[in-house]
């Protein structure tokens, strides 16, 4: 029986204590990662520049189950468990016979889910002797995660900020900056990787995959230093699912099962987090849910790109991996939603979508911010850029339900808060925003530069 | 025994169904607000065009609960019960015997305790037929709180945001606009009372004293239109009461009982929230803590004003209420922790405080932000800029409690987030804050125009 309650808590105690590799669960195994030099798959010691030892292993394990160090509960219980909440206002405007409910990420310090893998890689590092983690932000919220995880460990964060970002954020750079971190923005003069674009593009707004050249960069050589990368990597997504076992137990409780799973797809790691838990009951036939990615019309990895291998960062120093990916020379359009503007889209979750486990759609930015509104206006928060995205196809499932007059349970995750997004809403507000027009020839364009393997 | 949780965490069927009033409980009554014009103790009819009559009654009330109505019980559902945390990050790093408990209000939609007013405010104005509410804003805390609640009740929102605050938190400006909110900056050449001031002052930068002019001015004679205050009078107090009477039933589960309650003071209402529970307790002889108000150096209130009736607002429209009082015109210097920039002091608070049931203490900006430096960097949580000043002053009695090798429990009220007020940090971080130093001269030329009663 469903129950009266719209918010379903749990205690610091059933922080879960392992996470979850859906690895060992998957009909087929997903393609390893090459050498970008040898095209072998990549073992261990190619790595070892730039991660820890605890953290490779994980990237690699076929284990189910993790435990998750008591240093790192020690942190979580900070901010974990988040809250499951049934958004009943939101139900009620629409007139839907739809159940929504959000997983609320934006609990955290950092506001967002990111702190779910920050707080682990640090650990992992510092566990190690490593003193500094080098890394990169788009929208700024992976960098504030890292910076408050290294913070609670004693270590140093430096953090390349994606130019367009940078300009338009103050606010994220003082929040790293209050943390403890140093802030750069990217393309700098500091690397080879920065020096290279700039010398070809002197004003490039930056992208993601630029900064991931830099931070990498930057780590690689220095013996106290190591790289944290905040999605995509299996370890990445393999921390998050501290958020689907949360939700799942939380659905109990609250007496529903899900007919219907959202999440918004960047790199990943948000998606892979929520949707994996409950993709392993789906597989063990305990429950049979729609699982659907959403992802920006201007940014539409799975949607529009190709399933190829592939380099992580702008200039191909990282791995190859077996993705969906647009190219990784593509800057997408400076659109709000920094967190989702990311070429490639995590292995694993490539690899669940190429086996038919998970359909995409993509939506334009003006559907996805009337829809915070919407949703700001009912439940009281305001959404980070991306989850909009989450929000606008919850809402497109929960129209449907009303027009197919069926109730159906949707869940997603609300992975942030948009406090320090607000320049996006303004210029909503104003009228300024438009979705923006991604042609077939730029993405060709951008493919071209794919390797050929 | 005491608790090993660090979070103590309440279900929403526990949310208080009534606020207390303290008024009852005193050892005598706080003295009238007096009738600007005649100077004679105000009744109902001279608060009618400002108020609803359900708040006019609960301004008056000596009952000493007063029910929540399920409208608004619905709404508060949506963040409350907040969290009781026990700071030990925090006390490990200070390496005090003492323990550090604080009372979350950030979770809330507007980020910090306000919508506990606000919401009920709206609902009572609708309940009564009210489809308009006007009202001042400094730090943006409040206006952003009315916003929120407003919204939830399909009501319009007319916001007079102070001129400083306006220019330097355009995200604060955003923030309301979502929610639906109409703003102005104050003073503005809306009413007659900003008008007036801009002639005098062009460019002034305004203060709380000019906008509540401005947006009582824009209330009174539209049948349509009432005005609603966050913080100051006594309803306002009631409804904050949540706060503490959470707080006394979350402690409990933690196994302790307060020793010092610190909480910071602007016009009032966060600390009788937190406070006046607790005080009901000690009246009662079931607990005996300190009760200390902390406000900031540039604008103190009870340390520095005076016991006098003055007016709530800068013109002299509202009416004459028995507090501390730094004189109606003091205009003070623009620091950051805007939502503390108040000339006076609820007088529930005052009279608690001359009753000797409490102390005071202020505390400059510099040692402010860099209690909030190491409270992030343990605790997570980037303070708003106000509660900083509590922070400031639990770490304070945390090292008397080291220097003195007892344990102390303490209580504050971390009142809201600073996630829209990232500018103050930036300019600290910068190393451009300093303390200001606010000479008698000045105190002596504003509290030369409070009326001689």
């Amino acid at each position: 029986m469903t129950d009266e309650r719209s918010t379903f808590l749990l205690d610091e105690t059933q922080i879960p204590t392992q996470w979850y590799n859906i690895v060992p669960d998957l009909p087929e195994p997903p393609p390893p990662p090459l050498h970008p030099g040898t095209h072998e798959p990549v073992g261990p010691d190619d790595l070892a520049p730039l991660f820890p030892q605890a953290l490779i292993e994980q990237e690699m394990t076929t284990e189910r189950w993790v435990d998750i160090p008591g240093g790192v509960l020690d942190v979580y219980r900070i901010w974990r468990p988040s809250p499951l909440v049934r958004a009943r206002r939101l139900e009620k405007l629409l007139d839907t016979p739809a159940k929504i409910y959000f997983k609320y990420e934006g609990v955290s310090p950092a506001g967002s889910h990111k702190p779910n893998t920050a707080v682990p890689q640090a650990w992992y590092n510092h566990a190690e002797g490593v003193q500094r983690l080098t890394t990169e932000t788009g929208a700024g919220q992976w960098g504030t995660s890292l910076a408050f995880a290294t913070a609670q460990y004693g270590m140093d964060c430096e953090v390349w900020q994606v130019r367009s970002s940078y300009d338009q954020k103050p606010a994220r750079r003082t929040m790293m900056e209050i943390y403890g971190a140093t802030l750069h923005a990217s393309p700098s003069e500091l690397t080879e990787a920065g020096r290279g674009i700039l010398a070809a593009t002197p004003d490039s707004p930056g992208s993601l995959g630029i900064a991931i050249s830099e931070a990498v960069e930057a780590a690689v050589g220095r013996e106290d230093t190591r790289y944290a990368l905040g999605s995509v990597l299996n370890h990445v997504l393999l921390h998050q699912t501290v958020i689907g076992e949360e939700a799942l137990r939380q659905l109990e409780m609250a007496g529903d099962t899900p007919d219907v799973l959202v999440g918004c797809t960047g790199g990943g790691s948000n998606f892979g987090g929520l949707i994996f838990p409950f993709l392993r009951e789906k597989l063990a036939g305990r429950m049979d849910p729609t699982i659907r990615c959403v992802e920006p019309a201007s940014c539409p990895t799975l949607t529009r790109g190709e399933y190829r291998y592939d380099f992580g960062d702008a200039v191909g120093m990282t791995p190859l991996m077996k993705m969906h990916t647009l190219g990784h020379g593509f800057v997408p359009d400076p659109i709000h939603a920094g967190g989702l503007r990311y070429h490639g889209m995590a292995p694993l979750v490539s690899h669940v979508y190429e086996l038919g486990l998970a359909e995409a759609e993509s939506i334009g930015q003006v559907e996805c911010f009337t829809a915070a509104l919407m949703f700001a206006r009912t439940q009281g928060i305001v959404p980070a850029p991306e989850p909009t995205h989450a929000i606008a196809a919850a809402i497109r499932e929960a129209q449907k339900c009303k027009e197919e007059g069926v109730s159906r349970t949707i869940l997603t995750a609300l992975c942030g808060h948009g406090h320090l997004d607000m320049g996006a809403y303004e210029s909503f507000l104003a009228g300024r925003m438009t979705d923006l027009d991604l042609s077939d020839e730029t993405i060709r364009e951008a493919m071209a530069g794919v390797p050929t393997l």
